[in-house]
């Protein structure tokens, strides 16, 4: 299979255009508005699987946005590799910080991509990634190297929760069955040093909203006399964390997993500078719960952060108002054996219990997911390796992520069987910011990556 | 002067007319949009002012947006009365609250207003209640009835700061020079219970920007690591009040006036009921320093409320995003002997000395002014009191009002006179909310007042 390098040298250019092609359609799924661009997004999604060499390939509707599917069944006494992937992306905004249009691609070469890379929101989350596996399995077809059974199943309402995504798996145990998923929604610790994500994060994502009076107020008639919303919000906000950093939610920590000292002493040998850390950010120090690095703090530690808020005056100059309403959007990041229903039930009877007289709360959960752990001595773990090995020429960490991809733990208990994560992407691609980008070069060694794992995965499961 | 209800019967139409068409131009001092309309309406007042009798009207330019000056000299030897009032208006958002567009003027009945009352931006605060005193005018000139020196100053920046009107007027003190100044800017405590306001809150207001990491970040790879801008500002927002909801700003309330005893008695003579007040604003309690009642800590003691914040994303659904930078518009109310520059320094000094490492904090102040208090046995409060007790049959009771009118005690200042507050207005007419509305019985009695002012006034300085 070392044609593979000569088949990508060839077709470059072409994975490069038609990745960009894809990028251009504005499919977030968060707002309505561009619900079309989404569905558009879906066909575009199923012709590449049918060129790609799919036999049946088929757009599943659901109550959200579709589901592509497509398989490609050799021999059923082989193996079958389920591939997941999301073609829906996170809102573009803050759009006056892109330095080009979120949804019109350009290639710019960067200190970490001297080959360049494409700039766009979804360059690397996910339809960057979800697209490596598109074309490598177009090399395997083409070339007639599909070693196993293939069945894809893209979503369309990843960074909004999955949900149809759930309802769809839970309907269809048999169309999905398979012996292992693979997924390319993570990243690597650089181009130098290969890794595969072993750990992901659970996540609670809520709304509040806090009422004071029944309209907005002269500050300066009523300021002093009433509760105001904001102050309120900020004050009940700031109480969710104590002076170490904790959350201060009563049986948050609860069935939080402990990891032992071998196991954070393993973490510690990810290389890591936390000065180059802090000097990426522009930032002068870390932040985070006492006690723990920032490798922990972002991934084996839960979190609860603001996303999002907004109340009263925000245009220009000065209005002297007490708004009536304050709204906030607070997520919290789960480790695993925290069950996000359960955790999500707890925030919302704290919030509502620390609101002050003179105030009405509201909290509305949006979605969330649980955490999850990959087994590194599965026959899945060991392909996946393996495959780095040959084209890396290194053998990956395995790394805990503090990111959450919901549905990880949901494939595993629908669908009995364990997920692999191979992220060929960088912290520095930016995904959920603006100028999010995806290097070229993490982008055809994907290409290249993948079809070595089909290949050892079969062998191993003889 | 009995006259006077004769010709508002025979003229009432006409004035209500006249008044709505001032109203329908959206004259936002805040929002450089409005610009022109700002403009265009000091040439409204212009011509009113002409048609009202002055003998020399101007536009005066200043750095800002022009002040309209009026003046109708009919004997040096007598008093001159100064009367101020500003043309712009309040930002009319949130838009979606108006039950009619706020520059569409409409009347309807309520039930504090059978006679019906004007509902727009502005219909109180101030036009309305500026436009009194342009009518009040022209029946004193109309009917021969003025009975000393009257100046106009009607200026398009008070929403903002007049910032202009303070250079205005250091530099015209003779033009200005006066006996006493007469505003209504302010309200009663009801039609049955007029009142006059002796004293005013000064304003200190700023906006904060609170910066974090250098980008928006992804909140699972990086939640938990980093100091989230808005957590961080919620904390630090929160951490401005104690537990007594006082302000925690050191050296804050050095200087504020400690009323007596007895004064505070007398201020609790005034009717007003918890209850009601509860009830209008759909609020279970008050809220606000402990130790004091409503009516003081809404107009003696001093406060600090957050009038806007916003961060990250605040659109529909969920991203999941640690934002870069995250705001928010601050105002305290000051009370006499507070000095708003030097509280504007406290605040800024403490607000940056509270923010932890790993995030930069930015105060940019905006506007300000001093607090006030009237002598009630001045000749000009006499006079005031008397035109009530003609009109209203009543004696109106002195108050302490939260507001702030900032150029008052510039006015004592440079011209070295006192500032009368014959306010008509009532706090149920939602100045500064959506559906602002101003009664047509208190426009046409505003009116009616007016000129027993003059009369007494000159009849007192003899």
């Amino acid at each position: 299979m070392e044609d593979i390098r000569d088949y990508i040298q060839q077709n470059q250019q072409r994975f490069i255009d038609e990745l960009i092609a894809l990028l251009k359609i504005p499919s977030v799924s968060a707002d309505p508005a561009f619900s079309q661009d989404v569905l558009d997004t879906a066909q575009a999604i199923k012709s590449s699987l049918e060129k790609a060499g799919c036999d049946h390939v088929e757009i599943c509707e659901t109550p959200g946005y579709p589901i592509v599917y497509g398989e490609k069944i050799i021999d059923p006494n082989l193996p079958t590799v389920l591939v997941y992937g999301h073609y829906d992306v996170q809102p573009p905004d803050p759009l006056d910080l892109w330095e080009s249009g979120p949804f019109e691609p350009v290639i710019k070469k960067t200190e970490l991509h001297p080959e360049g890379a494409i700039f766009a929101r979804g360059a690397c989350d996910d339809k960057g990634q979800m697209y490596m596996h598109v074309k490598a399995m177009e090399f395997m077809t083409t070339t007639g190297q599909l070693p196993c059974n293939v069945k894809f199943m893209i979503e369309g309402e990843e960074e909004v929760g999955s949900e149809s995504l759930g309802w769809f798996v839970e309907n269809n145990h048999d169309k999905l069955a398979n012996d292992v998923i693979l997924i390319s929604d993570t990243g690597m610790i650089s181009k130098e040093t290969p890794s595969i994500t072993t750990g992901l994060r659970g996540l609670s994502y809520v709304e509040v909203e806090v009422t004071g009076p029944n309209r907005d107020l002269h500050s300066g008639l009523y300021g002093g006399a009433v509760a105001n919303p904001i102050n309120i919000l900020a004050k009940m906000i700031a109480s969710l964390h104590d002076e170490n950093k904790q959350i201060t939610i009563p049986g948050f920590y609860d069935k939080v997993e402990e990891l032992s000292k071998e196991e954070r002493a393993e973490m510690a040998k990810a290389p890591f500078s936390q000065e180059a850390y802090n000097k990426a950010l522009d930032i002068e120090a870390e932040y985070g719960e006492e006690g723990y690095t920032t490798n922990e703090r972002n991934s084996i530690r839960p979190t609860l952060d603001v996303n999002g808020i907004w109340g009263g005056y925000t245009g220009e100059g000065a209005k002297t108002v007490i708004a009536s309403k304050a709204y906030a959007k607070i997520s919290m990041r789960l480790v695993p054996n925290q069950d996000w229903k359960e955790i999500t039930e707890l925030f919302i009877k704290h919030f509502e219990g620390i609101a002050p007289k003179g105030v009405k709360v509201k909290v509305t959960p949006h979605h969330g997911g649980q955490g999850y752990v990959t087994p590194i001595d599965s026959i899945g773990y060991q392909a996946a390796a393996k495959a780095y090995e040959t084209t890396f020429g290194k053998t990956p960490i395995p790394q805990r992520s503090g990111g959450s991809i919901p549905i990880v733990s949901l494939f595993e208990k629908e669908l009995k069987s364990k997920t692999i994560l191979m992220g060929f992407g960088l912290d520095s691609d930016a995904i959920h910011s603006p100028n999010e980008h995806f290097g070229i070069w993490n982008y055809l060694r994907g290409i290249e990556t993948i079809p070595w794992f089909y290949q050892y995965f079969t062998a191993l499961s003889k």
